[in-house]
């Protein structure tokens, strides 16, 4: 396998190559397969982007017949009938059964984009400038989206303040039970030094952040506390949504009534680009045509699979082994916890999208490194990478799912704790 | 043709249908056919992205036999095979044979992206946080690119102050003649209240900003001050650049050494988010691994068809044609202007970006609109729109440009000059 | 009395004069007289400066014998006999008894431009942007100490974005009681979205916030956590200070160590203006000569009164009629609220600031103006002026002590509670 | 003379007693005396503030009987006799004959307040964020003041971004011929990325900046253009104001009309803080009562002495005397100047602010070190400190302004040209 090319010419931002120093050739469901020939189970998804697995066989069926047909591969905000056929698609499988009335945009097609358009119109929607954004939230890494997410790593190479955003403590955070409270007392306080938000921004489950749960009470503090200083309350779904957590939403039943979500990542199914914002109308009725474009925003492909991808949810099948897996995904992680009294690890999550608190960065990435060298694939995530998230595809063969968890229990061993 | 859907569910933020009031159903080369049947040629090519023409046969051949393959179509920044390919062939084709010494970073796969992460290696390199921008410029709609683009019509809905941008005339703004050579004076004055600046973003033509053309000797002069007082010099070569102007690069032939080279649109050949950055290997540095990710950035139908795409560059068939199509639209541009000499009307453009300049953004729009309704696509950019720019595929057929350009004719002559 | 020229050539920014809609012709101790003959007894004393009254006998004669031998009045920072004078006599009264080790900076002669300095040094020592203030906190007008000061009445005058502070609740806010611990928890936590601070700046008795009072328990968990996290514990004591609250400073006998106290209102003792950081030598040694300058600096008339002003700290004549003054108003508003159960007004303050929050702008306003009318100058404060604030000279006769206490509370009763 | 306790007790910050290392005890006129008796001829005057001499003995009389007569010295802004004595004298003497129609406005007694009172009015008259400054100027040590000044020598110690404002060259610097030009072209394109600004701010004389004279076609030129954006036009004159180069203000006789005018130093006449801006009654009606305030807004004795003050413009013989002074300065720097024929120096210089441009900062500080030996003190400005700056009080006699002369001749020999 020659790696030459990449590190000669490839800059030197790259970073998950060299946790996975091999070059992966081909993937299907599960599994990517090295040049070498070496197969990895994939327990990463690409930063939960495959839900539905690699090389999708429906979708992909899907893809070639539209590419065979000469199918508009790339139009702008233009109309086209495959766009049509998503948004009707997601209009009566997403929001037509939870009675949601929402707008579709489609921005840029990455995470951050859609972030960028969900703070842009909520601040046109308000006046106002400030947004509220919760400790571990990650949002993107543009400059108005990396002003909302909090982790010092990725912050301190913005070279400008990043301004315009008040941070509070996510619920799980230290001083977390009492910060929004907190906040909402000092906006009613006239000599407090603050002026109301634009928006509250956050994520039910925080992925990048560290797998934290926030609880429905604490997510209608924030809703409510939004609705009485006039604010917008934005949920964040983009690494949680599409599925992820045991339903399309994160947020599904606890009713909440967001006046945006963002959405990206698992929404094309296939891997390719796509990002959409839902909107209130009313808030939506805010927006002036072309006030934010974009040359990425009409993804052909990306319509396709997507609409594919919502036949998942037309059933309960795949949310009922979501749930299923999910259990057997946390069971063997508390088991490994269990085998380590000593250690004080958490494990925390919700569906499939399940963690390991290590509290310590350098034996996780330890454990990264010896479960990829035996055949699978992982993601650290939290502060100092701390934190072992388990997110294969739903998809995911159940044998698949078992022997994965076998390397990684054995890499936990290998890694040796500190 | 069903537009309800649209009109119902999708956001008041589109514009481009807004112009072009049907439903596209496919498209080849440079005709977009829309679910009437009604076929159109298409002189705005995505905004720029489909140099290659609509489902190039070679490229999507090569995208389904990848798809067949099951190639790994997402993989955030690990080594593939496609990507190395992609990664030699542009090597070998773009960069060896002009000496280019530079490293590939690939962002997020927008434009906005590539040019959020060229300011913070910027800004990272230097230790400083002011970027020279310049009127007219178009960079993007994150807020960090978007304090770099210049337009007050995309501007004003940033809803925060847009910071840590210093702006100057182009070379063809009022002042241009005078401002690079001011600033550099006033940066040698330490009571001038200026610090220098982390780097100077330009374009070679502006594309959006109205087709407007810099001089080699005025590009020299702001690459020399960059250098003088320590600044990256960066191109933005996401519009004119993949051949659009009738050579790989905007600059080719300048004698132009930029330290950051962003591209996107026509990279992926196919319409396929793909964006990248070159920087010099002393600039890329930096970059310590992970400082800018993004999910999308893996993209391997994107390096399928972009690889593709570098066949145009192995010999000089496409750019011949390019040079004499876009003489063809440059003779006939300025026949118009010159059968409408009391409008003193300006004819400007390079290789196949060819623009007439009417002065009046309201005439220019019913042109827009008398062309659609005649059967060609065309998008008005600069200041209130006001310029008719034509950027059609490299790959147009002789006769659909013929046909194109008449229908423009003829639709100036029914818009009624004011 | 003629008011025309005010009311035709004075600017509508004039404030007081609409409460108080007389001219005053002459002044001494606690009592100010207008044109017209009508005497005022003065329990307002230029918003805290005239802690020794007006016309200071004494330091009268002083000024008086300064200009009779041509001191020098207007100094910048050169050195002069006067502020020697003041220099050892400070050192010699203030500090060495007290063990403390700060240089003196003469500042800009106002409170806010102390305040500006004072932000200055701790940024230039830390290399850090942001300044923790408080709720209710009020630090100065320009825009460096505006962004400090909480009231939104004063703030949303600046018309620019207010930058680089953070906000905590002040002890006595909703949130106080656990807002410094939840800060310092998240400044632990590197995926907060924190960054450490430059300085903590705060008042020990907030006296235009609304005469709020921080317990020393609070005080210290301030100062520890910007000693843990190598902020500076910046005291603002321009209002509390020079013998307000009982003892020179408002903090004395709590065992604090700020690294930068601030001086101005009493500092000159006769009203002309000054002000002094006192700054520990290893902050002050990161100052560079003249990198904080200003015109007034060097005010030798001030120097010559405020050196008179330390005489009453050699001793505990003045402080002793503090403590039983500041007895005589704290047990008469007491009775007042007591006459008014129905109320919940609250009486706080320290020493001789005691202020009755009413918790109704519109009652306290009323007040002022029925004592006006009755012979007695009062302020309100805190927000929207609903704490009736209680600051008479330190060196009030005892008889004009009771006589203002009865003006007022005839005054509370004419102003008839809502 | 002792000067230890300086340099144990005062801050590192101190700047002029380290080019004067003396310790001054009395001054009168144009003379200040050491405590060692070595008496000085003052070509400084207090950084332009004794305009009227030290101690001059009309103002200490009044100054006395005001005292004597326990007149109101700290008032807020209240009103007294004696302001309105002040305010009276200030429209018949100034306002009065120049048909000027202003509205007085006394912010804290410092040109930076000035300064930042003005553009506080100025954002909130317009509604808009930047203020257009100019390379050299200087306006203030506060943030919002200092972001208009130019000097990085200044700016650097702010500590944070100094933000809303926009940087011109003055008329002088490089560049000055075209950039108000230009930047109107720009503001009239609304692809330039620029906004409009709130206020043009501009000294007449930049004297700090290093004696830099606009002419009155310039200073049209922006006022013109400040008419034609909607922005309001702001003369600083805190220092070349009232007399300094010959009239009132420095601005008389070129039919100019701005909006504010800012005057400060030596506006108080005897040393002793104030500061006022005028505003046209138009602008000032958006103030509110109380919207920017500060303690020491009403300098009784500043009243006094600036009352007297005024009687030196009743006549003509001050500004006589001040039109052949200057002229015998402006002389004998020119023959200085042209017996260093080699060395390229420039004398400019209005009234009784005459200045030789050295180009060698070094130079300039040895030439005020050999004056300072010798009995003269002087103070270099500008960029670096390469110029020798002459202002003498007003009232300077002819012997001393001779004599004076004649020791800077001597330094500049002594000095030795590098």
């Amino acid at each position: 396998m020659d790696m030459t090319p990449f590190e000669q010419s490839e800059s030197s931002v790259r970073g998950y190559s060299r946790a996975y120093p091999t070059v992966f050739a081909s993937a299907s469901n599960a599994r990517q397969t090295a040049e070498d020939g070496t197969s990895y189970i994939d327990f990463f998804a690409g930063a939960g982007v495959l839900n539905f697995g690699h090389n999708n066989p429906r979708m992909k069926a899907a893809m070639i017949a539209f590419l065979e047909s000469d199918g508009v591969a790339h139009s702008l905000d233009t109309y086209t009938t495959t766009k049509r056929d998503f948004i009707e698609k997601f209009r009566d499988v997403v929001l037509q059964p939870r009675n949601m009335d929402y707008r579709m945009q489609f921005t840029g097609p990455t995470g951050t984009n859609a972030v960028e358009a969900a703070l842009k119109l909520a601040r046109l929607t308000t006046g106002r400038r400030e947004i509220v954004a919760f400790s571990n939230g990650f949002h993107g890494m543009t400059l108005g989206a990396l002003a909302a997410t909090a982790n010092d790593a990725f912050r301190k190479w913005a070279g400008v303040p990043l301004t315009d955003v008040v941070r509070l403590p996510f619920e799980t955070s230290p001083g977390g039970d009492t910060a929004v409270a907190d906040y909402g007392a000092a906006l009613r306080n006239a000599s407090s030094g603050l002026t109301p938000p634009a928006a509250f921004l956050v994520e039910v489950v925080q992925a990048e952040g560290g797998v934290n749960l926030a609880t429905p009470a604490w997510l209608h503090q924030v809703q409510d506390l939004a609705r009485e200083v006039g604010a917008l309350f934005i949920i964040d779904d983009i690494q949680a949504g599409c599925g992820r957590t045991g339903s399309y939403f994160s947020f599904d039943g606890m009713g909440l009534d967001p006046d945006i979500i963002t959405l990206a990542k698992g929404l094309g199914g296939f891997g390719t680009p796509i990002a959409m914002n839902l909107n209130k109308p009313s808030v939506d009725d805010n927006w002036s045509p072309g006030a934010h474009t974009g040359t990425f925003r009409g993804q052909g492909l990306s319509f396709v699979a997507g609409t594919v991808a919502l036949d998942y949810f037309t059933d309960d099948v795949l949310m009922s082994a979501v749930a299923s897996k999910g259990a057997v995904m946390r069971d063997r992680l508390e088991a490994i916890a269990a085998a380590h009294p000593e250690q004080d690890w958490e494990v925390r999550g919700r569906g499939m999208m399940q963690a390991l608190d290590t509290g310590d960065g350098a034996f996780a990435k330890r454990v990264q490194q010896a479960a990829f060298e035996t055949g699978l694939l992982i993601g650290p995530c939290g502060t100092g990478g701390q934190v072992i998230k388990l997110i294969p595809p739903l998809t995911i063969p159940d044998e698949d799912l078992a022997e994965g968890l076998d390397i990684l229990d054995k890499a936990i061993t290998t890694a040796g704790v500190a």
